[in-house]
């Protein structure tokens, strides 16, 4: 009988956190212990130097179809096969957003025999961080509207009386919404402020899910509680009537903000299924931001020595490129080694098999082999293998194996990988088999991250490039983009940001995650098109300027038969019920 | 130099949780700890019988000022006095809403030399338990739109092949807001749904903050998780097209929304100043709830043994009323004493003195002797005195000392408390002095809840009493009213609520705390006047039906000059400044 990745989670033997804080090198003065055995890790440990003994490893993939192809269990299923050859491991992902866990998605805390525990933490309030997150976001908000509401009702006077002065907010040149962790398609729009006197003021506005916060990019990217505070008075949320941005120091709010975020700072330690410290913290979106977990997570565990495995959102492409780009920049820190993961699944897909739709059975090209439809796929393995190379860094191919895999499919990816550059391909299964599964997948990272360094990774571009260059670099050079087009609302904000100071920031392009390209029907590795870049905006406090090439959702649905209607508790044990 | 209740916070010396735990009389399996200094008690406990050396104590007050009159400080002095006379002194008092402190109030964890620790986490996000409820009321909002978003754009064999019925929302009867733990007026009354395909559905609704969530009355009042489970399953959220309620049971989101309280339902311990246990958990509104802290904790603390201080919300009239009619029916444990909170100030404005106003100065009167006044206000202390008689009660007043006060002012009020029937009167300087200053206090406490037992407290009214005769039970007896008026809407609601099958719940009356009557200007003690009911709702699921006598706010706004604007952190120490 299979079991659940929930019934696995349940059934495995959690070690206290103690056991687990120690494991990775903390004195017990360096963590707090935080409900059932997880604790947060005291963001001061960070002020350590890299460890000389330390790996840095980052687990991406191939353009994957809707469903995904395992990076979350490769990482964790790394990081214990990395226990398992007698090497000392650690991961570090991102947290997820409760709303998809009642929505479609279930649980998200790896799978199988590969997972993040205690998983019902994992899955729903963890340590509250992305709660604080919305209290934080939310009372920003609240400072809008508050302030031009009394603006709007008192004269100049007053203010001044009061110390304060008024900030003339242009109601057409808010950015700033509201977050909820929920997917709730009836928030996406709103108008607030109905009402009588003193219910003011009357505006259309909306919410976003938590996790597109800007806050949560800043927090995913902060280096200490200087940097954080910094950055979150930074945040610009509207524009005022001369033009000029309105920053949340402005409003007076960046310091009671930061004091909701204080908590959050702290890593959150858990432990992988085989005992491994894990952390998990912070989850920004991979499109409107960098789709990386935290720089403070990764700072405290490379003080400590061993591997530690991180993953990035999306494709190479994506959340690598962003690893890089943003992410590396502001930490310091570069990896010795990325694994890319792909499966035979994926690369039948962008060879030209039929759709893969959520929730419909797969069809019978991916249940059987068919070398044919594989080997015309494996164009976009060798893309990401090329785009890897573009930071220097060496790569190793993880096959993610599924049962239906035959050894001649598994053959011919691994082979085609190593013409491509891989450093080593291998197959993995780390699902089924936990650590032992992923031994030679452990093994080839371990030989790909110590052999000596003949390239020394780097991010792509420079940032004295203009920002119309750094797009055209991430477009052509990433994503195989013949040239980008700016929208002429691009082009007047590019000019405009320059003004303003913003342009040696990195990009942060928000696109499709199932294309290399802008458009997610174009499969495999597309060649020859043009990349529109529609609009931009800068996440001042996070420090970067994103780029939208095509609709991007900051506010998911809820299908007809919520995944919230099989959850219950078992009110005997406490246990969590129908959490996949 | 006076210091601020948070320098005074965060010059004490926290004692670990250990050490408070042990005191509490707790095993090391019964609880677990949750961030600094903080533990999260296991609800397991709670099983265990009443302990025959235990106290149950009530603090209550006199209809106070807008300052309000200390009864959290008294609550907590009390404690400290206990433990400095030697007997084993606990508390249970309620989590306050961050809105308010970051919008008017500041912290609300006590003050002065009596206080709960640690302070920041009290007044901040504490366990989440707060946010939990935000996540778990805004999730059954979704679920509501969701179902009629579905609904009206699916055929009945959709929902049919899918094992679902359509519920058929009346969208004009829907009773369920979205909330949020701020102050933000303009979400007072809102447009959701606005946008295009996929975004609906478009109606009116509204956010309220989170701690006036019927999820915080049931979380108050869930006698262990089944009690929880089922009694958010009885919720009602809308009616249908015919009339009938529509539970979040029918949405099938009751099991999810339980799941995301599993943890709030486990109390939170925390210390006193002076290192007694401090139970901070649930905090119900006291007038569309019963503004009294969980069962779950008093419940908890009974079973280990000493004297248990809780307190209840605004005045004798509101929130000791509900303590007795709704929270001791629930839980099966009645009082030994009630402490009544008065102050020289409060009686003063009762006896005609000018008005007192937040962030103004006192008006002198208040500031010098002036028994003239003080004994005109005498009838307000009176009334509250009798009516603790009502519900069979020794009762202690607790006469809060300021440093205006006059030995003459404190004997007159002392002198009038005795011969109105209190048990004792007794001046008490916890605020200035911690537990060294409620040592009277203490020692009164403990000889009136010690003393053999003449009477046997118990509710005011029995459940079986028609709603209407409820109401006037606790009007005239109660508040001094000589009769109560129904609406037309009230009259048709009684007699509906009672063919649903409502009528045999406690009733819940939301009415103004500056006044025992409905209206705040009839100030000391009113008589003859008539008690409007304008409209009332079952709270099904925290099982009582509330009756609104006056307008409730159930959003608060925030000023022209927000507290959040003098929060901040110091970046180095990680320390809250400005919390008051």
């Amino acid at each position: 009988m299979r079991l659940s990745d929930l019934e696995i989670a349940q059934a495995a033997q959690v070690e206290p956190i103690e056991t687990i804080a120690a494991r990775l090198g903390l004195a017990s003065g360096e963590w707090l212990p935080w409900g059932r055995n997880i604790a947060k890790v005291d963001p001061a440990v960070a002020r350590g130097e890299r460890h000389p003994d330390s790996r840095y490893i980052d687990v991406t993939a191939i353009t994957p179809t809707p469903l995904g192809e395992g990076k979350t269990t490769t990482t964790v299923g790394l990081t214990q096969g990395l226990g398992a050859i007698g090497r000392k491991g650690m991961c570090a992902i991102r947290q997820p957003s409760q709303g998809p866990t009642f929505g479609i998605k279930g649980g998200a805390a790896g799978g199988g025999y590969s997972q993040v525990l205690p998983m019902e933490e994992f899955n729903l309030h963890l340590t509250g961080d992305i709660h604080a997150i919305t209290a934080a976001h939310n009372l920003i908000a609240a400072a809008i509207d508050n302030q031009m509401y009394h603006e709007s009702r008192w004269s100049d006077a007053f203010f001044q009386k009061r110390g304060i002065e008024k900030v003339h907010i242009d109601p057409y040149e808010i950015s700033w919404n509201r977050v909820v962790d929920l997917n709730d398609r009836s928030l996406r729009s709103v108008v607030t402020g109905l009402g009588a006197l003193a219910d003011g003021p009357l505006r259309q506005g909306g919410f976003d899910i938590t996790v597109a916060s800007e806050l949560m990019a800043v927090l995913a990217l902060a280096r200490d509680l200087r940097d954080l505070r910094e950055r979150i008075g930074r945040i610009v949320v509207a524009l005022d009537r001369g033009g000029a941005p309105v920053t949340t120091e402005d409003l007076g709010v960046a310091g009671a903000a930061t004091v909701l975020l204080r908590d959050a700072l702290w890593p959150n330690l858990l432990q992988t299924l085989e005992g491994q410290p894990a952390f998990v913290h912070a989850g920004p979106f991979a499109n409107i931001a960098h789709g990386n977990s935290s720089v403070m997570a990764d700072r405290i565990a490379l003080t400590q020595g061993g591997f530690l495995v991180t993953e990035s959102g999306f494709g190479a492409d994506i959340g690598m490129e962003k690893f890089f780009d943003i992410k590396c920049r502001v930490s310091g820190l570069m990896p010795d080694a990325v694994v890319l993961v792909a499966t035979i699944r994926a690369l039948k897909m962008h060879g030209g098999g039929p759709a893969v739709t959520p929730g419909r059975p797969l069809p019978q090209e991916y249940c059987q082999e068919n070398l044919e439809l594989l080997r015309s796929g494996l164009d976009n393995l060798r893309a990401h293998i090329r785009i890897a190379g573009l930071f220097g860094v060496p790569l190793v191919v993880a096959v993610n194996a599924f049962d239906t895999d035959t050894e001649g499919e598994l053959a011919l990816v691994r082979d085609a990988a190593l013409q491509a550059g891989a450093a080593d391909a291998v197959v993995t299964h780390h699902h089924a088999r936990g650590g032992e599964g992923a031994l030679a997948l452990a093994e080839a990272v371990a030989r790909a991250a110590d052999a000596p360094r003949t390239t020394s990774p780097s991010p792509l571009y420079d940032l004295s490039l203009p920002l119309e260059e750094k797009l055209r670099t991430v477009a052509t050079r990433v994503y195989g983009a013949r040239d980008i087009e700016l929208s002429p609302l691009a082009r007047r904000q590019i000019a405009r940001y320059e003004e303003e100071g913003y342009g040696t920031m990195p990009v942060c392009i928000a696109k499709t995650h199932l294309s290399l390209s802008h458009d997610p029907a174009l499969k495999n590795a597309p060649e020859n098109f043009i990349f529109p870049v529609r609009e931009l905006r800068p996440s001042a406090g996070a420090g970067f300027v994103y780029a939208l090439a095509g609709d991007i959702r900051t506010m998911p649905g809820l299908p007809s038969v919520p995944a919230f209607r099989g959850i219950d508790i078992d009110v005997e044990t406490g246990r969590v019920q129908g959490l996949f």
